[in-house]
């Protein structure tokens, strides 16, 4: 693609991420054009996506991108530099959605968890969608902020200045009162104990892509893992929570806790614990590697997920370019940074 | 290269650095073989490696190699995958070497302060550096932890989970009494304000790599800086330190207080603070981003940065193959990360 000219974008996914992905490309018109958008809600179909999304002002009614339930026929159309995709969570679903996407000469970067790191649960597409970006010469990449950046590729370069490395600890601590709502119900929070243990009977429970980036993780370093040992338990609320949303009685759940251990010989060097609950008095990431020299890292109220994520995808889409064809990971590009931003307090668009 | 060989590795400089460097690329013999080390001091050329270095053990012994003073013939006998090249910190005197490796077919990766981010200071021996890499498909890179990491691709990482960035704030703080001899009298630790005075007025004294680490900060972002603005100002000490290496008086200079910024329409959305003295109270690396989400990260306790320089030299070594051929910057490289460590403690050699 021509990197002086704007990147043709099609977002596809309107959901609350992909809605919030569409408004900062289209913020972002001196650099990226939406040029398309797919959704099969009947409700968006049809409708203008600035009206979709809630933008307004100058460079949203310029968008002039009308929301189609055919993928197909938008790829054809556009001829999008990159897909901006932001459906599912689960591979298996959006593997079709990923090739086509790839077939019409895109790159795509995904918020499909799985996608992260797609090697060792779902083999199988792993290796169709490589060998249709190779064909096509174009990057599939899975990205957000978790999996993608705070449990995985940030420790990984967290790593980059060691000589000896002989564990990698990870905590992300999110308080969920502060994200989107999508995001308190997947948590659970105020569910009974009897209902999480329900949902995490029924699988597709618990943070969606913590195995990836422990898997991601111990790939980058080149080690081996005799097991992946997970955990998932719910954190109950101590005082009654009122989201704005939800609200969380005490003694109901407030959300999940949620820990991934690399075993190897006997021991738990790579360890990553993450709590998303509402109520948490802070959010925050650490790093801790076990090394030489020894890394102790903190993000000082975390990193807000919601935006995070959508900064992941928009950041990535540049990047896409400048890696190998074929299906890729966040660890195969390079350092991800914030694209088309502007340094100084914004003016009016 | 075939990257299921080990890596073969020659050392071009054997200071404090180098030495650090080569031995440890003989503690990751099965990931890497130092084939060569060239070295002008005839102090060192003519003996074995192991020896200059003070390195022991089965692996030490196993690599039996000999310090050479003759460049060309070290390469063309040894054929390397990768030099890392450790001798100066200008790039003005190392041009030459660093087309010499390349031309040898070798990638090279560099401790060169001035090569971190060269476009500005030395446009031609840019352009030349990157024909010359090309041309012979290999890649020439200057990295570090400073320039190299903490005040650059670091921060540029930081950036990369944000949709809008208005400013971006850095600052490191070394406690230099726990650093190599030779930084502790690169920043002046002991000297008069007078001596600081007239080292600052001759030039080359400072911290080298710091202009460069804002530029490649403002280029990874896309800004356009109008100007930057440094200063050097001296650190004094407070209390009478001692170093082992050194005895610093109250009221004497402890080290450097060096800052950089990035101005552009009369204010600094980008700044760079580093201070390095001995005595210092603690050490730490702080990144501020003003964004969206806002981002404040610490590294508590540092970046040890004797052991980072040569953890980024070998870590980057890799990585120089998965990136295109010519000149690069570490925000064209995948991510770093720690190659060849072991996750449990160390066993006997």
């Amino acid at each position: 693609m021509d990197t002086d000219s704007p990147l043709r974008i099609v977002q596809y996914g309107l959901g609350p991420i992909g809605q919030a992905t569409a408004k900062t490309v289209i913020e972002k018109a001196d650099a990226m054009t939406l040029v398309g958008a797919i959704d099969i809600d009947p409700e968006k179909a049809g409708r203008d996506v600035a009206d979709v999304i809630g933008a307004e002002g100058p460079k949203a009614a310029r968008a002039g991108v009308r929301v189609s339930d055919a993928a197909a026929d938008v790829l054809a159309a556009t001829n999008p530099d990159v897909v901006l995709h932001t459906t599912t969570s689960f591979l298996g679903g959006v593997t079709d959605q990923l090739v086509q996407c790839a077939r019409a000469g895109a790159h795509v970067v995904s918020t499909t968890e799985e996608l992260s790191f797609p090697y060792e649960r779902t083999p199988e597409a792993s290796t169709r969608l490589d060998r249709v970006a190779r064909e096509e010469g174009v990057v599939i990449v899975g990205t957000g902020v978790n999996p993608g950046y705070a449990m995985d590729t940030l420790p990984l370069m967290a790593t980059g200045v060691c000589t000896a490395v002989q564990g990698v600890h990870v905590e992300r601590v999110v308080n969920a009162s502060k994200r989107r709502e999508p995001l308190q119900e997947k948590v659970g929070a105020g569910i009974s104990t009897e209902a999480f243990e329900e949902k995490k009977a029924g699988g597709g429970f618990g943070h969606i892509g913590l195995r990836e980036s422990l898997l991601m993780l111990a790939d980058g370093l080149g080690w081996s893992l005799d097991a992946v040992e997970e955990e998932l338990q719910p954190v109950h609320a101590e005082a009654p929570v009122d989201t704005g949303f939800r609200q969380v009685q005490a003694g109901e759940v407030a959300g999940i806790h949620h820990a991934a251990a690399g075993r190897m010989e006997g021991k738990s060097p790579l360890t990553l614990d993450l709590k998303m609950y509402v109520g948490a008095e802070e959010s925050y990431d650490t790093v801790t590697v076990e090394g030489e020299p020894p890394i102790n890292l903190r993000f000082e109220g975390g990193i807000f997920g919601d935006t995070a994520t959508v900064g992941m995808l928009v950041n990535t889409a540049p990047l896409a370019d400048r890696a190998q064809p074929g299906l890729q990971t966040m660890a195969d590009l390079p350092v991800p940074r914030a694209f088309a931003t502007k340094p100084l307090p914004k003016t009016a668009a």
